[in-house]
């Protein structure tokens, strides 16, 4: 009998910072949806349970807002000025995740049923609605002389989030995607929320619109190698740290970056891993762990994992000419790293 | 054999404004949007049929922009001011309607299959984010004084429309559902976007803050008087007319207005219908009619239609004292006038 190490998570200042502000503001948002929204929703966000009773903290990690107080400090700005907008941040991503959960027909997030699973779809799609409701207002009436740019940039933000949903859902099903279409859909679903979070911090710490640019494709970069990792996990992670089946991409026969590499490759391993895409029913853990294989034989582990490299140092070569405060980078060094090298 | 008198609709000046004016702004929102959301989303607005052709005009009756438009008239303002608003209004409606369509598992709308029935639940629940996405981007992209404001009373208005389904939702499965509870919730799903359009008007004309506020509550009153003629549509309206079945709204057992006071009324009647409606199974068109007769029999009928009159003599109080330009004040009665007795 093997044991799994025990997971000790290590709070990045960014992301303890968030955990401690983000939580009573959320509450006194969902606080407004009535008692049957409000508890989905609080469900979602990880603060109560299904029955309502509140649960200490925060679900989510965070990771999102965290970046927006890091780069509103990074930018001299205050974690005050900036806060509305990482909660609306982190509103409109779980909304984007309850949606995605009904489209994708998952059942677990976070160790817990999903909120259609758990409250059926009608409610599960309104709760999603109220969120993003919820995103706009606490943006909206914060009063801030960037209120109404950034509310502009949430609303294209999260119409490139439903493009970005929108090409993962029809990827599944068409031959010949691209490495930059995969990119490109990455970009949308996993970068453009990161990006806006990075800009809010530059825009309301009242940065040159430069800076808020800046921060904004930092911010993109380091999202697609977010996911690049998290692609990575879905294939090669291990089930007792991840908390999922071996090859739960695989089985699903997703799309996802490395495999979309693998397939394009042109070797005999890309030709192999492409029949066995074509071929529907379940997989036997086997069939999974050679498919595994042949992603990396047809050298798609090794491009994505590179890809990522690419995209952190193009990152940061965005921010190294400006004249930041040293904790903060600290800071964005710190949790940059720890999502582009975790195992979970 | 009856003949069935052609429909000749009339189009109040509001009306033909708005299908004059919006149309174009709506096409540029939506091609914003790459092909596949593009054209979900121009189908649901009437923009173009399902594979994308484009067609003359636009689908909806543009009932809530002409309601902004008329509402900015009559305090002073231009049509141009007010459009981005008017525009983000329709573009919540049709999300709301495409994501009501996937929770009631409603069929056809507008003589054609809904959007959920046509391209599946998913991309029906994106293409409603991505309305409610390009609502907010439109109105926040908006170089006015009163974005800030704008976009808060949206994300609330959103969020009332949330709460007023799930109410909705909540109030088929429960008994003993009281008028008051009824009333509010109509308010949420028909008053509260209605009561934003109106608003829109006044805020964007620059009208004083008492104004906006007004012009909001004879919204939320007309809205509410336009959901009981609604209801009473529902039982009674002539097939022939709405395109629908006699008693829709029966056969689903819907706790309509009418239906929620008869229900309360106390009489034998009551009783009866009560019966009706917790016997599961299809209904006859006999019972169907006879369940009609019971609501009236109980007073339900002439409680919702005595409701809407005190409902828009209430709406006319608040904006008669004010000095409102005079043509755009017929249209408002005029708009409102054909609504509140319209027979389709």
């Amino acid at each position: 009998m093997t044991t799994t190490p025990a997971i000790t998570p290590v709070l990045e200042a960014g992301v303890a910072q968030a955990r401690s502000l983000l939580p009573p503001m959320l509450r006194e948002q969902v606080a407004t949806l009535g008692d049957e929204l409000g508890r989905i929703c609080g469900y979602q966000l990880g603060l109560c349970d299904a029955d309502g009773d509140p649960l200490h903290g925060c679900g989510g990690k965070l990771v999102r807002p965290a970046f927006s107080l890091l780069c509103s400090a990074a930018a001299g700005g205050s974690a005050d000025e900036v806060l509305p907008a990482a909660s609306a941040i982190e509103l409109l991503h779980n909304a984007s995740l309850i949606h995605d959960d009904i489209m994708d027909g998952d059942h677990a997030r976070r160790h817990r049923p999903t909120v259609w699973a758990r409250f059926g779809v009608p409610l599960a799609l309104l709760a999603g609605d109220a969120l993003i409701a919820l995103g706009f207002e606490v943006l909206g009436g914060h009063r801030h002389p960037a209120t109404a740019s950034a509310v502009a940039d949430l609303a294209r933000t999260l119409r490139h989030l439903a493009i970005g949903q929108e090409q993962d859902l029809r990827f599944e099903r068409e031959q010949g995607i691209g490495i930059e279409d995969s990119l490109a859909m990455l970009g949308g679903k996993t970068g453009a929320l990161l990006a806006c979070a990075c800009r809010m911090g530059a825009r309301h710490a009242s940065a040159p619109p430069d800076w808020t640019d800046r921060f904004g494709r930092f911010g993109m970069h380091i999202g697609v190698a977010f996911q690049l990792v998290d692609d990575d996990l879905g294939i090669w992670g291990d089930p007792g740290v991840t908390g999922k089946p071996v090859g739960t991409d695989l089985r699903a026969r997703k799309k996802s970056a490395p495999v979309v590499a693998a397939l394009q490759a042109g070797t005999a391993d890309s030709a192999r891993l492409a029949r066995l895409y074509a071929t529907p029913g379940d997989l036997t853990d086997t069939q999974v762990t050679f498919m595994a294989d042949l992603v990396e034989g047809a050298g798609g582990r090794t491009w994505a994992l590179a890809e990522a490299d690419r995209r952190i140092s193009a990152a940061w070569d965005l921010l190294d000419p400006l004249d930041l405060d040293l904790d903060a980078r600290r800071g964005l060094v710190e949790l940059t790293t720890a999502l582009t090298t975790r195992r979970y």
